[in-house]
């Protein structure tokens, strides 16, 4: 019997639209139960945010930062992030947003994980980074569209405020779900 | 001085494609900086997802559901969810898809939190729910292209599992945030 763990083949795949942040593509493909079915597909580059965790006076704060979201119409406050260019390391791309949005480098970047952003339809992968030992050395470098206020937050109180607004980036969770696992993992 | 938690002003919204799963639009709006861009934004129903929790022999097991995903092209394993309908509440809409795709009811379905699932550029929300005194009741109902494989997972090996493959789909991790911050909260 035809499995849902199964793959399927895919016999087609043609673009419908170039839209600058992902191509809409639709695939033909023959599932394990021997129909063949039609799936919108959107083909975007990978995305990379990073966890930048501040430590001081024992404490250990993470920098947030806020900016307006077009899709969802209002700001929303997120860990420093973005796409990764053609070619670059994901670690790199965290490095370059974690820069141009905040100003810090990081001394360490840490790979927590990687997985789908939206597998039922977006081909692309999510990275997450944790970055620390970091110092300000810079003012923001930001595109014509981007206003972003840079905040810390500490982290005990993070946890409490992610996944409620204006933490309310599902993606953010995501993070903060690697992340968390990451810091018990150390303790 | 213009700021990332300010909002922008919508000046424009056109259609530019309807892909069933999704409607692609085009905005144009003016931010606090005074300057109008242009964003695409992705009309998308609501979503909906559950963790179902199973107690059976003194330990509590989550109900996963396995299938093919198109957009990664690689089968994962999923919490019960889908697309809320038109006019439906989003805890039925998690009700029914927990029937259809495993066949049980829930004597008591928990709201987790609400969020969105891209709010660069999608415009619905993501609600996540929890589902417990769970009775089966029937056989899987699924549509033509779907073929989805039950299974229990421990929770605490649930824990373990979300955020690596076959568990790869960000917006699963985003609702193990919202069930285990519940979850500690009872105790």
């Amino acid at each position: 019997m035809a499995k849902g763990n199964e793959s399927w083949m895919e016999t087609g795949r043609r673009e419908l639209a170039d839209y600058r942040l992902f191509k809409a593509l639709e695939t033909t493909s023959v599932g394990p139960h021997g129909k063949e079915g039609r799936f919108i597909v959107l083909d975007a580059p990978d995305w990379a945010v990073v966890v930048p965790a501040l430590e001081r006076g024992g404490r250990r704060y993470i920098l947030s930062v806020s900016q307006y979201r077009h899709g969802a119409g209002v700001p929303m406050t997120e860990f420093p992030g973005g796409v990764v260019e053609p070619g670059e390391d994901p670690a790199r791309a965290a490095a370059r947003e974690l820069l141009e949005e905040t100003g810090y480098v990081a001394g360490r970047i840490t790979h927590l994980g990687t997985c789908s952003p939206n597998p039922a339809f977006m081909s692309n992968s999510f990275h997450v980074f944790a970055a620390e030992d970091l110092s300000l050395v810079a003012e923001q470098s930001l595109d014509e569209h981007e206003l972003v206020d840079v905040e810390e937050v500490p982290e005990d109180e993070l946890y409490a405020r992610v996944g409620s607004p204006p933490w309310g980036h599902a993606l953010m969770a995501t993070a903060a779900w690697y992340y968390r696992k990451w810091r018990e993992g150390r303790r």
